[in-house]
């Protein structure tokens, strides 16, 4: 795996053993964590046109990027409890969308693929 | 950045663009299906206690995998829209959590930091 | 309360009850079908812009009909484990949203309460 | 309709009209503050063992109480712009339930409809 991103994972486990944080790191609660933080990052948009969405000041997208390192610092979290190997299965994850979404059926539509 | 993680950026982009998709890649649509997903991810631990939770089958563990890649996708393109260097992001928000978490006060409780 | 809403509570914990359910609705599960059930709705609304969202088909207005009802019912499960008189709380809120909202203040604006 | 829940109908849209605050109120909007709300009320129960989620102070019940009121509220806002009769969708959504959990294939287990 890249370095920077091993890097980040021994920072935050480290993190985590230092505080005696593991017993509350269940998968569930982990889960929990990050769908509370999903919401936090939505927060910003909300009342929002998509033209507003797309003109953010830099207050906001100082508020956006926080909540996205958390969103993400959750992830490796999970990610280190269940052994799961994340950018392979990002990877895998790509190869079942281009299954799902050929080029010629998926172009310019935002329809889910139980409707293409 | 890390060589496998901007190979994984680099495929999503050429993906979404292929398919002619970052017309509907506003940040404010990514933050939706960031939440979306994240529902999707919890959905795997609904009505489980803990120690269930910690006990997952195969089945479930493949669903779970699926779901943390598909959240981790679109965090990486609404870090690519916003131009967001994520691991740089997950770095100082370490840095920010271990102001707010002293070893001291945080060891051993899942208290937010407004009440340490 | 209203007679018809007490039906429904009364429909529901029976249903519950029947089905020996009550053992899985701590408040924590039901607070996590009511994300999940809520992340299920917004997926109506993804990729969508502001004005698509307010054109929306049968078929999808069938779903959302759904998903509300879904949240509606878990949300109506949890005020019976916590005894919590929804009505009543529900008073209680607008009366507090009027006060940090006033027409002088809110009028016309999205700007959250803090931000005023 | 019952009087009280048609009153607090009546409240929360005079609440809106007064401010002027329909422009905000497209579906796409409600539901994400439903999503962003339901996180809310998760984030009580975060970190909690299912024990633990069962024996909660006064502080955190205000708290649950209050987000639970703010769900319902902007439940009973999409429902208005989208013309849905909620107690009706309630009582669609239980005799859906009924042919999908019958007590003989549902009772005393969690499991999805899709896996009975």
């Amino acid at each position: 795996m890249d370095e920077q991103l091993k890097e980040i994972i021994r920072k935050i486990t480290k993190f985590r053993d230092e505080r005696d944080w593991v017993q509350f790191h269940d998968p569930k609660n982990l889960a929990e964590a990050i769908s509370v933080e999903a919401g936090e990052l939505l927060e910003n948009f909300l009342w929002l046109n998509i033209e507003q969405a797309s003109k953010l000041d830099d207050k906001k997208i100082g508020k956006i990027k926080e909540e996205v390192a958390d969103i993400f610092i959750f992830i490796l979290y999970l990610c280190d409890v269940l052994k799961i190997d994340l950018l392979a299965e990002a990877e895998k994850k790509i190869a079942i969308n281009a299954e799902k979404y050929s080029v010629a059926k998926a172009k310019g539509t935002a329809k889910k693929y139980t409707e293409l």
